[in-house]
């Protein structure tokens, strides 16, 4: 066990992309506990786009990160030492720990998970918050019947991918858009999906999604925003249902972006439109976990992780998440 | 009874803001009856916006007007002659009829209505379309919960001051906007608003706004669209939720408009909006007629009509919808 315990802080918000000055790098005594709490010692931790609303203290639906103190995410851990009645060392727990190798935090803010059972990753995916914003936004929001047409933006990413998987579940045609036709051929080949399009190659992304949706568009679950999702817009069929779960084309925005009114077309459309953040189905994580890990034993539910090594990496790893680097859940390895 | 009917017909679609050579006024014999129709000669004829779609052949919620046939909209008058065992002659009837003095209709297209229980105007109004529409936006996608702050542009339109009324039966603070101080006189000295705002005059309608909801803002009822509806974007609260019913700063649109992307800002907080029309409900009607007209009988709901007479002042009572002329229900006198 070292004697050291690294942290990364959040130095300063950033405007637009982060950089090397928004982090700060700090070791520390590994903490002491209270009553109640327990020592985890990370092992994986997941990086994910809706970090970069917390580093921001705009008004959202989360209380923002603070300055000078650790970053959090998803984290599966072991426990190193418990003053919670439920947990003892050795058990294996997931939870939103530090960006760190410790974390002592209240027992009943974290969940045990039986090792055997699944990969331990699939905690901080399939069945961990992005899996869970996958299930809710598809099935709450988007409510697909068999025969419909999904498009997911932002497909091969960790929640696109999930998304649709289980629009494929349901019986629907599912087309995703990506950007590189790697990840395309993958979500095709791989995944099911029976089309993609590759929106930095295509020169007309509205042609290309009327072709792959000769329907019209009846579910929409946005991960992206901007030019892609005006493309969708205009080919929503009637009562056509849009889960909004991500903007990432605009979360480094350092000023309010223009685009064409869309508003005349939902009202002639009677269309539904949610934004939504997982939380919000927290009365139903039971039910979807179940679903989802369900699924995940069937095969019905395939998955691809990238994982980087260290967590001096973690900054760069969530950066990647904006240049599109990754296919998959990008994770980081701690120990 | 005359001999001859007058009709107003669509003569061609309009680009932009309709005109004379919208329409074309002919007079024909007064039909004759097929089994089951009935000939209704109208006494009051009803303008409303969502009219203006239906002049434009692009995909929409219902079929547009055919071109050389007479326009259509909500209807009051008599029976004339019936060959339907339901109706019989000096019945006052309404529904959706010819803009012209005779419409010859089957009679499960129309629905008596009672002239003793309310003006019969009140069918074109509080009970009909207009009221509905309010009915049905706000509390079924609304859902405003007492206490909460509700806001509504296009206020002293038809559909605008139902919605007020019924946010105030629910116990919500009432924030309109309209387009004129006289307006806004009106709904906060008469109709019980607890603000109202004159977009022509506030120079920064979002500080107006922002005043007027010390507590942000809960439920949006929108008719407007355009820059008022971004002001009203940037001053949402978490979980908001938007009835969409209409955009006439959109409806003679020659082109796409530009504005702010916003949905950044619903995924953050959660927001619902909703396209609808009426007909969305119509399984529902029964109960919010009946809803209406004993708020209507209580004195809850109040009403304004602006009535011009004769039928060949129909199109420009229609226009001056859009000119904002109106402080409530547009109606056309025609017998």
């Amino acid at each position: 066990m070292a004697s050291r315990n690294r942290q990364i802080l959040l130095a300063q918000r950033p405007n637009g992309l982060p950089d090397q000055s928004t982090y700060s790098f700090v070791e520390t005594e590994i903490p002491s506990l209270e009553p109640n709490e327990v020592l985890v010692k990370a092992q994986y931790l997941s990086v994910d786009p809706y970090m970069r609303g917390k580093m921001s203290d705009a008004k959202s639906y989360t209380a923002p990160f603070e300055l000078n103190k650790p970053l959090q995410g998803g984290v599966v851990g072991t426990v190193i030492e418990s003053k919670h009645t439920k947990f003892n060392p050795g058990d294996t727990v997931t939870g939103l720990l530090d960006w760190a190798d410790y974390t002592a935090i209240d027992g009943n803010q974290i969940r045990k998970i039986d090792p055997n059972r699944a990969p331990i990753t699939t905690a901080l995916y399939v069945t961990g918050m992005p899996g869970l914003t996958a299930y809710f936004g598809l099935l709450n929001i988007g409510q697909p019947k068999e025969g419909e047409t999904v498009v997911v933006s932002g497909a091969a990413g960790a929640v696109g991918m999930i998304v649709g998987q289980i629009a494929k579940i349901k019986g629907c045609r599912v087309v995703g858009i990506a950007g590189s036709d790697e990840k395309n051929a993958y979500l095709t080949e791989e995944l099911g999906f029976d089309a993609a399009i590759n929106y930095k190659t295509t020169d007309n992304i509205r042609k290309a999604l009327k072709e792959a949706c000769p329907n019209g568009i009846d579910v929409y679950f946005d991960n992206v925003g901007g030019e892609i999702s005006d493309a969708v817009f205009s080919l929503l069929n009637f009562h056509a249902r849009i889960a909004l779960c991500g903007q990432i084309a605009h979360y480094n925005d350092t000023q309010i972006e223009m685009g064409p009114r869309f508003l005349g077309n939902f009202l002639k459309r009677s269309v539904l439109l949610k934004g939504f953040i997982v939380s919000d189905y927290a009365d139903q994580y039971r039910e979807g976990v179940s679903d989802l890990a369900k699924w995940l034993s069937e095969g019905k539910i395939k998955y691809k992780e990238n994982i980087v090594e260290g967590l001096e990496n973690a900054p760069d790893a969530f950066l990647g998440l904006f240049r599109g680097d990754n296919l998959g859940k990008q994770l980081v390895k701690i120990s």
